[in-house]
């Protein structure tokens, strides 16, 4: 996903957004003695109760929750006493890394005591033979890929937000991004965890370890992928790195159906195979809003209904180039395009993907936008957006659809001018049941957090519902850990 | 891992194998009630009394339980009624994939009824583009593998004992292999899991979805991976599938000294990268005992204290070929390696990993072998051979380490003419206490089952041990599945 860090633009508190649950009056409230105490064993400059806007309110600002103050814990014993003093005594909180979410997943609801992991950032060991990762979770994610880079790796994954988010926010939203089609998801590369449960001693579980193979018991640190910060505060993650590509070639491809987009996909898995990078789809609409909204150009010729952008990276430039040419020679033998380019240069790469980057930007200046980021079963994944261009007629601006193509998760982006009560009534809980009926999923990569609350029950099974909460129980038995949102 | 089906050899019970847990007396004994109750919901072919020594011991002839009765149901539903059944009644039982375990993990300890999953095996589809798999989890890994391949597409994992290990099995055990280096562990591809928990109602679970991103919950598939079926019975699997290369290299390096043999995997990952697909050890007196034992000569010119076998898959053999001479002369002219042989056909190829393929039945012509599969950072991999050699002294007949080297795994074999009390006492703790002190693992991917019993909870803390406790008593509340074992 590309979260392109966006000027924040200011709207309206989306009504499709969770009813927000009323406070929970078990909860204390945070007195001048809990601050005290805070400022005791965390020292007076990591307690902040002022200006903390940039913690209560996410970069959208479209979620805004009260808080009551912000902790700067540097360590994970700072963690650890934090939440056993909170635990003992009934203070919700809201664990939050870079605060660049899409849900309101890590910004407070009500008065919940955020604690900001920004400080957590020193711990950072890398394995160069074997590629392995250990570092704090306050690391944002550029930052560790810079130093990768020095020592010739990446990290698997590349998110718009990589500027601000963290790698601990990463994992506990199982962040995707535009490689995973090359390198996975995070469970891939996931090996081992430091967390910090919210009970009465603020237990520190190390789980899982720093080699490559251990099945010497449950694989935990797996469930804290996508747990949204609502079993445990991740203080420290193991992982794998991957060698960084020497060579990174992009093309445009022309396309006039949808069918033959997956043709392409299918075509560019068996020919490209081990470095295919990226297969991301933008529509005739995409385009067409860069271009009014932005005076962005496409690279091709002449419009086509369907744009994919492939990237390859592998390790041989000869090699890669051959590949691709290949691989578009084929396309238009077989017919399955109608146009491609393949970048030359590193500018014209450029101007690929930034057509791709711009996207979200590009949506959001036609007033008003309904986003969405769901998985679909191919066969259904373009039908969405037929199926929504009927059903919203004329009351939408535009419908405008790009995405991961390569992984059946599609941004369908629906336009007006301002916020509209008739068109969101058309929209749902419509496009959800849809989109779980034809066996998607209404987050692909986002997550549920504040924002599909009201959906998160969509096709889920009781018995898995009631299994969640009984996992949520033994992680969380006082429920004080990010209150309010999924589980 | 290479579970090369052996011939079945008669060995004493190692002692060094868990001293059996005593029966619990909670557990109700299998009555004449019970097989007909089982014949009532089964149908009479489905409960099976006699002559099930196939079911109560392993391949090894290492674990035997008495068991009681063996039952094969065929659908979800079938092993519903069974643990909601047993459930009722208190009987202990053991889920049984394809019984080709090297820890005794699927074998009763004392008369649990065993639930076979040979005959869940009807349900197999395939999507084609997005490379998604979904069966019933009795496939045979070939057998799944035979029908991908027919799509283009294969299993990113190979076992030695894949003619007859099962897909269920494979997951419960997160099966590592020899192609990990390249396409990741399970965790890797597991999408989705329908799994029956053994409790009064039988309660069948829909986890995780069968498309390839989905963050709508908590990521529950993934605890059953290395769950050694304590957790549920996996009835069915979705995961991904990867494309089948079109080209398949192999090349055997003579290397003289340890140290070496990591410079040249770091190269390795930095110039095959996307095509490195297996990076395999054998050290000297492996290729000796080879030789001793099996007739088995190397293919190198001279012996050498280490050789490498190196396996790349790719999509373009020109492509490959030329990555892995590049990747040689490197090797050459840093002089990393001795010597090196690039396989110029499938008949050289094949007899590079017949040397790796029959090491485990090599060591097993000694007469009796302590087996080991650990993991460890690289810096102290060899190094516990070494310590190992000064430890036994003449007491071992022959110390021999072959393993997958590009992911730290170690199989350590340390052979005798038979059982050798005094030499086990000099084994036992201190490898596994060795191996924990050195951040490893001791189990790298069999698992724990009955046989590491007795170290499993080395390096691990109690608030981890705690943990997994409570999540198996939110899955089996009543203990029943899979007792005497690690959890």
């Amino acid at each position: 996903m590309f979260l392109k860090i966006l000027p924040r633009i200011r709207r309206p508190t989306r009504s499709y957004a969770a009813v927000l649950a009323a406070r929970h009056e078990g909860f204390a409230k945070v007195m001048q003695s809990d601050l005290m105490a805070f400022e005791n064993f965390l020292g007076q400059d990591a307690v902040k109760k002022d200006d903390i806007t940039n913690h209560t309110t996410d970069w959208t600002g479209q979620f805004k929750g009260p808080g009551s103050v912000v902790l700067y814990p540097k360590s994970t014993e700072e963690v650890s006493a934090i939440l056993a003093y909170c635990s003992k005594n009934k203070l919700a909180v809201v664990p939050q890394g870079g605060n660049t979410g899409l849900v309101g997943g890590s910004i407070p609801v009500h008065d919940e005591v955020v604690i900001s992991m920004n400080k957590i950032n020193k711990q950072f060991s890398f394995d160069d033979t074997m590629g392995i990762l250990k570092c704090d979770s306050g690391f944002i994610l550029e930052d560790l890929d810079n130093k990768l880079a020095k020592l010739g790796y990446m990290m698997p994954f590349d998110l718009g937000a990589k500027g601000s988010c963290q790698i601990g926010g990463n994992i506990a939203t199982c962040a995707g991004g535009i490689r995973l089609i090359r390198y996975g998801s995070l469970h891939a590369h996931l090996l081992g965890l430091t967390v910090v449960l919210p009970d009465e001693h603020g237990t520190v579980l190390h789980l899982g370890s720093s080699i490559r193979k251990d099945n010497t018991t449950l694989h935990t640190p797996h469930l804290f992928l996508g747990s949204e910060g609502q079993l445990g505060v991740i203080t420290s993650v193991t992982m794998t790195a991957v060698p960084k590509p020497k060579s990174v070639q992009s093309a445009m491809l022309g396309i006039e159906s949808f069918k033959k987009c997956c043709e392409v996909l299918k075509l560019a898995k068996s020919s490209l195979t081990e470095i295919l990078s990226s297969f991301e789809l933008l529509d005739d609409a995409t385009m067409e809003c860069l271009k009014t909204n932005l005076g962005l150009h496409p690279v091709l010729n002449a419009p086509t209904p369907f744009s994919i952008l492939v990237e390859t990276s592998g390790s041989n430039e000869d090699h890669d180039m051959e590949k691709m040419s290949a691989f578009l020679d084929e396309c238009l033998s077989k017919n399955l395009i109608i146009d491609g380019v393949l970048a030359g240069s590193s500018a014209e790469a450029t101007k690929m993907w930034q057509l791709r980057e711009s996207a979200p930007l590009a949506v959001t200046r036609d007033g008003y936008v309904y986003k969405h980021d769901v998985s679909l079963p191919l066969e259904n994944y373009y039908e969405l957006t037929n199926v929504m261009k009927e059903r919203c007629g004329s009351l939408a601006k535009r419908i405008v659809t790009y995405g991961h193509l390569g992984d059946g998760n599609t941004h369908l982006n629906i336009t007006s001018e301002k916020h509209n009560e008739e068109l969101e009534k058309l929209l749902y809980p419509f496009l959800y049941e849809w989109v779980v009926d034809h066996g998607g999923s209404i987050s692909a990569e986002h997550g549920i957090g504040q924002l599909k609350l009201p959906y998160s029950t969509f096709g889920k099974d009781p018995e898995e519902r009631l299994l969640t909460k009984k996992l949520k129980n033994i992680f969380d038995p006082n429920g004080i850990l990010n209150p309010y949102k999924t589980i």
